[in-house]
């Protein structure tokens, strides 16, 4: 990999975090990936960051230049520029299965939400948005360093790799409706969402048993990361109590 | 109100939707707000805006340059400029209330999950983020215009206008935790959540039953609008049993 960071691309085999919050997730969960960091001397912490870099052995240095160029008219105090890269799924946890998401903060903001009610394996099926897009990096609030993620070209390719999962879509017309006493039991849980607009396709229906968050009429359709979030809250509440 | 529609700036006494989702919603639900539409002449479904304009009477034309002026770089294929209001909240209704909410995009997907979930009264403190500004309109995916939003200095003032009300902030050291069965029941309930970054300061937790959303030690905490998601599924279940 070059020296150096450079404003991001989606081709880049790298990406950056942008600001000390996932800077230091990063540094803390998954060191190994860290290439360099650049600090903006105006950040009152730098100390504590280049002690943290010094102890891993990451390169780190002021560098303000850089940072203005690559935060995108935001300020932001520190970056640390990051190898991409990819996880395998645990077969025996729970898993959730995007597919087609198109909002880089929805995609953080579940992210967010599966580390907090401990799901940690995170499939996401193309085309979708870019998970290592800084912008989606960022709003993942570091989660994104503590989840398995894998992308997939199409869901037969997850379905092949995981053929033993309980498939749980989340649709409008979905058959049974979700409430966290009739919530279906499963150990092996895949719980499936959709696109922002166009939510899932019908013949996901016919995948598994399909959820209906209960909703009025006076809504087209409740946000993605309010979805899922009420899918993994109300489908881990076994977990929490056993 | 003069007449002709200028870049949104938070003094003014109008706002507008932008894009056609927002605009008929609005004059669907709000004719009485609406002042004049924009239509672009590349919208598909022009017709059936002005025939909708001309059955409520809101002057309606093509103005693609009123369109690029105020609609900050993004495809707007429809406007409609309309005046802010104020609404009365309902006592003996649920209410939602939010203590500094920063973020537009957080205030208006918290609108759609409460007209989603059936609470329609939704309170804010102030300082706050704009609920008017265009992106907070849009956010809501109509949802403004189907509930009651009130804006307060402090939140002594909701107090006295509501003094007899069941009270739940929701604090990470909350003492109660909050899951489905063992939800606190109540008639006149206002859920209260505070800022992105900072929470509810602490003497709110004296102000009624506090509560924690149960979550890991993985994250610094669960995004705004997720957790008033949450709350407000949780709280609404017994509503939707009846």
């Amino acid at each position: 990999m070059e020296a150096g960071i450079r404003r991001y691309k989606k081709e880049l085999d790298y990406s950056y975090t942008l600001g000390p919050f996932p800077t230091f997730e990063l540094l803390e969960a998954r060191p190994e990936l860290a290439e360099e960091v650049c600090v903006s001397p105006s950040f009152n912490d730098a100390e504590k960051l280049f002690a943290l870099c010094k102890k891993l052995n990451v390169p780190c240095r002021f560098d303000q230049k850089t940072l203005d160029r690559i935060s995108n008219k935001e300020i932001a105090y520190a970056a640390c520029k990051f190898r991409k890269f990819s996880s395998r799924l645990k077969s025996d946890a729970p898993h959730v299965l995007l597919v087609n998401p198109s909002d880089m903060g929805n995609l953080g903001t579940i992210q967010r939400t599966m580390l907090a009610f401990g799901v940690r394996d995170l499939a996401i099926v193309e085309p979708c948005a870019d998970v290592f897009n800084p912008k989606a990096v960022r709003a993942t609030m570091g989660a994104l360093f503590k989840l398995r993620v894998h992308v997939y070209p199409d869901f037969e390719t997850y379905r092949k790799e995981f053929p033993q999962r309980d498939l749980f879509p989340f649709m409008l017309d979905g058959k049974e409706v979700i409430e966290l006493d009739r919530c279906p039991k499963s150990d092996c849980w895949t719980l499936i969402f959709g696109n922002e607009a166009s939510g899932l396709p019908p013949e996901y229906a016919e995948l598994g048993r399909s959820i209906f968050i209960p909703q009025g009429p006076d809504v087209d359709s409740l946000n993605l990361a309010v979805s899922a979030a009420i899918g993994i809250y109300t489908f881990t509440r076994p977990l929490r109590e056993g």
